[in-house]
């Protein structure tokens, strides 16, 4: 079993983070995203997505998509559950993963993309209108999350789980679209703080 | 329990058809997000995302994000299963699923949201670049998803999963951003009146 994945971008780290919360190691091949060695093989075989990371399993079973080779992991090592025990539970989990992903990482990743100059070759074509819209809609949702964050210890409820992972690294990948965490979101500052003390958050 | 929807919506459908494959009905409140509704109570008190759908419990408890919803009714009516048994075929879903939400529904919406005129109370700002780009990036995921279907049945393997059923709200929503499946989709095409077949697609 090899992890194909870039050691500087941000989805790669998500799953690190959440193998090393497992305990779960797997060899990892570092593909250079910048240099472009996602468009070449073998990650181009691998994955015509172009994106890592890629589990390829001991048979050649190609798995893509964080959550997805995260999800493997779960089923594979239960232990500690990080998306959620029962139907609320992994339904609340599923949430706030989602909302995190698709309100912060995701903005953050778009300035990125569509606003620095070293991603111009990784976009058919930079929108620069649209790496400013998505900076204020990442902003957004930091100052909307500061507020839910007032009222728990993890981001989907008291307990540490995968949601917590994709916030993570979304919160340490703000500076790629020049955002940081200000006194305005102290709760948000609070729970980054915690979380980073974990051992995971240095995979 | 109550699930807050929009009948014309492309997300909300994906949890309607979801529902009629587990044979399980939920009471249904219309917001119509056209008239700015999810913008309003009750919605925007339930989902400060303002996004349907939203599943209200007895007890009041939100679930919001279709694939949450979802995934909270495969835990609770485990038949037929939509989400896969056993780390891999739940992981090989996970990213068919994934991959056709990020690279076909989601590029299809944004051309809608950013293009359309209809669409423009709904956006912070309109960016007509975006929607072009959008639309060349949902166009590409056809063309490759159709060589894809050339080897199999369904989007994720042999079996009908929950990423058919994102698949098929996606393909039926493309006319929002005016593309169509034509004859270079032969085995997409297949694949589609296959889907289209089923019962739950009417939801």
């Amino acid at each position: 079993m090899q992890l194909y994945q870039d050691p500087k971008a941000v989805n790669p780290r998500r799953v690190r983070v959440f193998l090393a919360e497992k305990g779960v190691s797997v060899p990892l091949v570092d593909v250079d995203v910048l240099k472009g060695e996602h468009m070449q093989p073998p990650l181009s075989d691998l994955n015509p997505m172009h994106r890592v990371p890629v589990l390829v399993l001991d048979d050649g079973t190609v798995i893509a998509e964080s959550m997805a080779i995260c999800r493997y992991f779960e089923v594979l090592h239960p232990e500690p559950c990080l998306f959620g025990a029962g139907a609320l539970e992994q339904a609340v989990i599923e949430m706030w993963n989602r909302r995190i992903e698709r309100r912060l990482l995701d903005p953050v990743s778009q300035c990125f993309r569509h606003g620095h100059p070293a991603m111009a070759a990784l976009e058919p074509r930079q929108i620069k209108e649209w790496s400013v819209l998505s900076k204020d809609r990442a902003a957004d949702m930091l100052a909307m999350l500061d507020a839910e964050m007032a009222a728990r210890p993890c981001i989907a409820g008291a307990a540490f789980s995968v949601a917590d992972i994709t916030a993570l690294c979304a919160v340490d990948f703000l500076r790629a679209a020049r955002l940081e965490l200000t006194d305005a979101h102290a709760n948000l500052k609070r729970w980054h703080g915690e979380i980073s003390a974990r051992p995971s958050a240095a995979a």
